[in-house]
């Protein structure tokens, strides 16, 4: 049954999208502030249980977080070719303050490559000061007028890395640790979005790197959505801010550095992962509230019996579980069962009277909309088995999420078997192809290699397009 | 005994204050964005110790977080009077973006009153949308040119909230709850700072507030440090960006919100609190290393058995204490002590051959440095014996702080008194003045009003200055 305010997926998906978004609270349009938006509670409470997440792994990992100027010396953008040539087109520029003009304009930060470049080339003197393991939490600004709450704005929050090593293999291995271990492990556990990891082709890669890796997911609509990335930057921004080091045989060598960034567009992931017709849905691991617990009541007898009831029930839940008990007195049952359907909450309680005689309650699963989900349980007991069943929803979102990017995912072995594929998901094909063809297929289908997947096949094939025997695969599809 | 790169605060108390900043590794100066600091990872993990410690506590009182805008369109400062003649003269402008001018320039937000004043006119309709609780943790830019680390920035960090309520007992309970019951309770609690809580004068007070109530502690040289505002803001801001709700009796009646603010400016608050010409110190609450683990021995074999003890007697630490087991091996013991008083860590444990053989470990506290503060004590129970000394640490910090403030505040009852004693402290005087008297004192001595004290005298005096009877008292300081 669709709901009212929520275009259904099938009908429209780039509406259910803003739909959802409007309906479950999540953010308001910022006209006045062109392509910005504002995260309203409901979605800035997801942020933070994503950073929660986050930033344990990134800390653990040996990282400390610091806070760097928001505004870049314009020239500090030009000191690396293809980054300038990537950002300047999108900065927005300070170029008065106090109401003077400034000599030299600002850059708004789109990242912050250059500013800790140049501190790094002031701090970095020794081997004895490497690796160099620094996180930022921080807002950037990148001029876009084509926005999409959480997956494109001017503004976004984000962190950013920005490390610094004695060697390529020292940088690598960075690279690749927060590929795996914070990005891909936290999306996958706590996002329950699957996703593949790879490298990023020539074209895609980030202005300045070296090599580019990406942990990309599917979208409901098939589309490919790359959800983190992470740079090795190789030399390229040591050479150009002058990151050197005096090694163990007192000679000054050029430093490596890395960068690694996920932002707030992992909301728009989460949202077009696991949500439906009837609303957000949200993962166990991430719902800032977990379960609501709702009394049913026709009088104040029955009220008083119900929450007394209630209050028994969750009394033991404290720092187990987080939850919400919502007695708001003016609202009916439905309305509010619908209200917390939207908002994504996994689990539902339902008490009312024949519950409170028969101890026990009803409970609905929000993975699983109507009858289907919904069961009577006994009181005793409930609390081991709410933590239970959260554990079995998050599973639950994850294994759909997985199972429908399989159905999703083919090998093609023809350019017109790749153009139909990517029309409903993703393109597995070997590619011996260069950027230029690459670019020709993105003008011809609006697809794109999201990436050269980490995991290669044993034996070789034939380039979808050139027919050139290779042992590379990529994947190809149409991209958020 | 001074220290190396520190002048003793007997000698220069500001050369001191910027002394401890670099020798502690707190932040950087960015020269190249004027006015800017780096926040290094020592003095951001005291931000996000305050941030843990605040966050916990708004919550706590039922507030959400949000994220508005970092532009402001420059015409939304304007609307309110008193509000654009207070940060006009000091934001910075975004003129241009992707290359061209943009047709209405935006300001980056020095706070955002403005900004949010015009989403609240959106979102408020209803009696029973109220209260509306919303904080923000941003970033914020108030182009200053004489800048000092943590004290005063261009562009620094802090948590602003914006309420909104039905009436003004409502919007005036708000105010005076986050002053008691967040900052007042934080700073006196986590921070060990004593606080005068107070009203602000009109001088003094926010622009476009109605009354700005203020906590206000004192700084080892005697001036006066405003720790937190807190804004009732009348209907201003409600009037200029139309926040109106209806009633209960279907009427529409314009709103009542407030604001309110702490900022990094507390970590120079923490700093220039409890340090001393040994480097800095660091409350055991806030401190993100409460222990340091120092092993001491002259060969491989005592190395082993120093750090197998280590292990033993750090066990069962994790998730109560926040400890570091110092094993570098390329530094002398003393230069590590010296690395962690300077980084004030409260209580550092040496253990060595001898503590091997004994079973034992020697304790030293930060907040007593030399051989006063040193003590052998067994290795069984050492665990709650570190935990209540912290405990201890911190009670200690806040008494002798609050010691220092009594000593240094004085009744004064003559502007000759009034004048030798803001040299040293506080006056506190009994204030009939006017706020061009004010000013003149200002002028005559450096000193401002800095509260009229929430507890005030039960008789009446003569005011300092104009000599008119008065129940009032209010206090006189040189402020940050």
């Amino acid at each position: 049954m669709p709901k009212d305010g929520i275009t259904p997926r099938a009908h429209d998906y780039s509406q259910w999208y803003l739909d959802i978004v409007q309906q479950a609270d999540l953010a308001d349009y910022a006209e006045v502030v062109k392509g910005c938006i504002v995260f309203k509670p409901t979605g800035y409470a997801i942020w933070e249980a994503i950073q929660r997440g986050l930033d344990e792994r990134i800390k653990a990992t040996g990282h400390v977080n610091a806070y760097f100027p928001l505004l870049i010396p314009k020239s500090f953008l030009m000191k690396e070719a293809e980054h300038v040539e990537g950002f300047a087109p999108e900065v927005a520029e300070v170029t008065r303050a106090s109401g003077e003009e400034l000599a030299e304009p600002y850059v708004i930060r789109p990242t912050s490559e250059t500013i800790i470049g140049y501190f790094y080339s002031k701090w970095v003197r020794s081997y004895r000061d490497l690796p160099l393991l620094i996180n930022q939490w921080a807002n950037v600004m990148r001029w876009e007028m084509r926005t999409r709450p959480f997956l494109r704005t001017a503004e976004f929050l984000w962190q950013e890395g920005h490390t610094v090593h004695a060697s390529e293999e020292d940088a690598e291995r960075e690279t690749l640790m927060i590929l795996h271990d914070v990005y891909a492990d936290f999306v996958e556990k706590d996002m329950a979005v699957p996703v593949i990891k790879g490298l990023k082709s020539e074209k895609e890669k980030f202005p300045g790197a070296l090599r580019s890796y990406c942990i990309e997911a599917m979208m409901q609509d098939g589309r490919a959505l790359q959800a983190g990335t992470s740079h090795n930057l190789g030399q390229n921004f040591a050479r150009a801010f002058d990151i050197t080091y005096t090694d163990q045989n007192n000679t000054i060598q050029l430093a490596w550095t890395t960068s690694w960034g996920v932002s707030t567009r992992l909301i728009g992931a989460l949202i077009m992962s696991h949500s439906d017709d009837e609303g957000l849905v949200v993962p166990p691991r991430l719902a800032p509230t977990q379960v609501v617990v709702v009394p049913i009541y026709k009088n104040d007898t029955e009220r008083s019996a119900v929450l007394a009831a209630i209050q028994q029930i969750t009394a033991d839940w404290k720092g187990r579980l987080r939850f919400k008990i919502d007695d708001r007195d003016n609202l009916t049952p439905g309305f509010k069962f619908n209200e917390w359907e939207l908002k994504g909450v996994p689990i539902r309680l339902e008490v009312g009277p024949k519950d409170v005689a028969n101890r026990s309650v009803a409970i609905a699963r929000r993975d699983q909309p109507g009858r289907e989900g919904k069961v009577i349980a006994p009181q005793a007991g409930l609390t081991e088995r709410l933590t239970a069943l959260l554990d079995a929803i998050q599973q639950t979102l994850y294994d759909r999420a997985l199972a429908f990017r399989n159905a999703r995912t083919a090998d093609v072995t023809t350019y017109d078997d790749l153009k139909q594929q990517v029309e409903r998901g993703f393109a597995r094909c070997y590619w011996a192809g260069s950027t230029e063809d690459e670019k020709r297929i993105q003008d011809e289908t609006r697809a794109t290699i999201r990436c050269i997947p980490l995991e290669q096949p044993q034996q070789s094939g034939r380039c979808v397009y050139t027919g050139k025997e290779t042992t590379r695969q990529v994947i190809f599809a149409r991209a958020y």
